[in-house]
């Protein structure tokens, strides 16, 4: 039984991570790290778990995390976990970060779009960027994983297997993402109550978003070159879910069926990835609640242009799940251990 | 492996069934029938379980059932039911009816409030009402369970402590409930759609609504005597979810404390029962995605009245999560086998 | 061309009166005060009214104020009213105040259910209870004007014809009200942020709720006799709208027709009253966007009981709208100027 | 006064139609066609009318309409429009319609978008594309308007003044919009019920939405040649509103601030037309209700593309607004009449 601490538990990503490990046959959670509310249980915080879970959440104890736990998942605020993260390592815990503080292979990148310096890039060295499709091989063989963002996750998805295909025409690379507001975190800024978000609908940080540096990271590893691409995010009025629609002018003709084909073997194998036959899409409905990524495109042949249509729910596949599937990575279990529940459709 | 049929496999009550069966350990999905899209594979229908349960619906052929399964789930539009289950049933099947058809014990209450006469009233005998709180012994003897309705589980089980306690002024009961849209089926009807249900909440078949009489029947036979009360349902723009008000005057003093005692005393060992602590309530988000039931009080000392509030998911509590916990009593698994799943608060 | 003032001009109710008064043909916006956005444009706060309405937010500033303006529509904080307004008052202003503060005819029901002694008792035998269609004549003879809760406007239009008559059972009245999401303001706290209201419903202040004595206040007046009621109080998913559903046991036999009847002759010539026909009950999409008031009933004669509902736009009706028509009444308007608009439906 | 007849009074369009003719103070409602409803008040089918506007619903008897009418909105479904409108047409009335039917310049594009040869071609001749800023001369002559689509609208608007300048690379235009669910019309159909549309999202027709050629039409038009373009339409869980996220690779280096002074420039003295400053966007929110559209901009400069957002109340500005800003410029009127009420914003 791997024994489990959450540290930012609290959190949506945080009590996701809670609810998945819930129904993990091998993994047991010892601890749950609240700075805002330790010293209450946490099925007082989200009486969803009443009964189910009432651990005491506790603060954070680095001496007594050592001892209790094997893995840590960090679901921290942005930052946090940088600050937090190199004396746990130190201490020879497995280290699954939630943040955006482990995804990155330069520092100056990090600095870049962070807008501070990595105060560990050091570490940098020693982790690996979580997206399980991708980094597989790496993964096993670390303890330090940047779980990927949930944009990022969805749209690296949705056009690597073009990019690896070398029929996309980089420059070109467009990708329109729609969220739901769980995405936001559990967090009391007025533009995130009920009435200024519902009803309504808003693109944020267009053209700076911190997440387009990890997917042109990404990207450009599979193309062997440096990708520059378009990252638009939008909030919308659901809880989960992202989607993004991806636009990419194809450097030679092509059908959808033959795209589809493309994705299907690029993904051969993979469990959560669903990759939809040509004339069908993937809806947030049909993966939300689950860990499983649905991906699908037309091709405009009137343009040239690939349209990639990829969904997850953000929350899973896009932090909690996907922490989780890296858990079983590093730790030596069925990869989809505790992960294959259906989502929810209603 | 318990070998179990679904019938109606794709309403929202049929596909919740499918949904929870796929995550219980003891039982195998053989046979999905429906009417409308015989042919298809059911994830074709419903895309979030692609990959997961492929299986290939199917019309209804009562031979095949018969060899096929050990246990049906009938999910079928009203009073389909009736006229497909004695067949079902005289072959040997253990049947869980999801309709109004087989919840009552006396074929008159059925035709009053159902407006016709009941064609199989000699298994309205051999029927159980599978509210299983309050009938697990008899539930377990029987192989055909009318499985209660979402509204009737969530009322009943808010007043059912105080009306065996003989507290409650008889005459007095409110029920003022509140129901998610799921609640409604997957029917093209124009009052479901978006633009007419958002935004929006409204009262209906108030004073009229069917399962009044359930709620009569089951608190009429715990009281003793005969109970009338006022049941008004409403629809409120959400998918999932019952919330029961529930108002009865005293017969003498008490305390919110000694309320809540009560309850806890009553509902003792019920796994799925979850009574609040005095100045807390549960919400619709509590249970939301789980088997759970909430149910909190506040006693108005001022009045001498008490208010109850109760809520369950009206797709799992109240409907295809019952009918499981229903499957587990008659094939002798462990009552909350597959159950267990937190809700999902997000 | 009557000049008006609007103070706490940036919360939703505020707004809301701001939104009303730039269509009214006699009134004119001089002063939009607001303390947290001095100096800003109204428009940047509430982008929706860029073009329209660009007016500078301001300070509170007596002096200007009096000058300025003839009429304030005070829409602050709870308790922030009877602080400001005494000194408005004196200077000769008409005040239609939108909190609590000057609703009651005893300062100490205010002081039981506010948990506070009164700082202005004396004005609040000046002061006159806004609800047009129970105090018309009143409204026009006075220069101060408490205007009434969402809840409470909507719960007394539907119990007052029948308690009017004398043929509630005054001992069993019951109002469970259900409200949408911008009652409770645009306070960025934790229970109002998208995802802890979404796909949810709680009860909250159950037997608690200062709107119970406001209700009691008025209901009694017309009983000549000292009421006490359960009132309680429902968030629901929606943005707008305020739905009441009153139960009342009848001292003597009665149909829905009858019922209907009656509503009819007490509300005749009321132009935002409408008393649905039997049959038929209105919805929150019925009155939304408006300051309409729907009434509808059910006469359960199974247990010789009143089922009435209500609903208006929490907003509207059960706030800017209502202070609106009481503006209208104390300047000598037509009482519905500025408030014919239909509702959105949509 | 204008005399106005409705065809599809009670469609979501047509009602919207209604409820703006109410305000107007110049025209007023004749007749309201409905073939489903015919013989019912409006009132009764939507009820926020009751007691606003209660007229009897009536069948199509064109020599009626030709009697009793001036102008008369055609908001049909798909196909009726072309059937109904040359005779209507011959008769003298003055016709906006709000179909796709008397969009286009060409036969051929209706043919080849609508699978279908036109039945009134010479028709096309004489109808003018109504989108007021871009045709205001030829719509004041004209008597037979073809009112754009709702997407279109948004689109065009969005990108017509980067075309228009010249500084757009006509073949890397994209359009990723996301529409509210009043955009499918009223209509009983499984997709449109409210459990398969909220807490989800999809894109649909992608590469294949008909509204792509009237936007291809428009802007061709503005460059002089032929443009084609990506156009992906989503269906997003909020009743009003489109969003238009729009990307063009520019031919020289440009800023934000120059993109904002270029956009002002070209709306210059629109009075419907918000341009938003640098560093600020709009959101459904704050043109939802109205008949303002929003439009705001990002120069990516990274990349040499720009990224504009524009947004509009489908049924207002791209649709029943639009339609008698069209009215009210082929009879004369101002053209903002009975159109400057301030969205909801809430």
């Amino acid at each position: 039984m791997v024994k489990v601490g959450v540290l930012g538990a609290t959190g949506y990503a945080g009590i996701e991570v809670v609810r998945l490990l819930l129904s993990h046959p091998g993994a047991r959670l010892e601890r749950a790290v609240s700075h805002s509310f330790a010293g209450q249980k946490i099925s007082d915080v989200y009486p969803s778990l009443k009964g189910i879970c009432d651990i005491e959440l506790c603060g954070l104890d680095a001496d007594d995390i050592t001892k209790s736990c094997d893995v840590v998942f960090t679901a921290l605020p942005h930052g946090a976990s940088k600050t937090v993260i190199p004396d746990l390592y130190k201490r020879g815990l497995k280290v699954i970060d939630l943040s955006g503080d482990f995804r990155y292979n330069d520092p100056k990148v990090y600095e870049e779009w962070y807008g501070e310096p990595h105060s560990a890039p050091e570490l940098l060295r020693e982790s690996v960027y979580g997206l399980c499709e991708l980094h597989r091989g790496e993964i096993k063989k670390s303890r330090l994983i940047g779980n990927p963002g949930c944009y990022t996750t969805c749209s690296i998805l949705a056009l690597a297997p073009l990019v690896d295909a070398g029929v996309a025409e980089l420059r070109s690379l467009i990708i329109d993402a729609k969220s739901g507001v769980t995405g936001a975190g559990r967090s009391a800024a007025l533009p995130n109550i009920y009435c200024e978000v519902n009803e309504s609908l808003k693109a944020y940080k267009v053209a700076a978003h911190r997440h387009t540096s990890e997917i042109e990271q990404e990207l450009s590893l599979i193309a062997g070159e440096n990708i520059k691409l378009s990252f638009t995010p939008h909030l919308v009025p659901m809880q989960r879910g992202i989607f993004a629609t991806c636009y990419a002018d194809l450097t030679k003709p092509m059908t959808t069926a033959e795209a589809v084909e493309l994705y299907k073997k690029y993904y051969e194998g993979e469990e959560f990835i669903r990759v939809y036959e040509a004339g069908t899409l993937p809806e947030i409905k049909h993966v939300s609640g689950s860990n499983y990524a649905g991906i699908g495109m037309v091709i405009d042949e009137r343009l040239g242009r690939a349209v990639v249509v990829s969904c997850i729910d953000n929350l899973i596949k896009g932090a909690a799940g996907q922490a989780v599937q890296n858990m079983n990575l590093i730790c030596g279990f069925d990869e989809g251990e505790g992960l294959r529940a259906a989502g929810m459709y209603l």
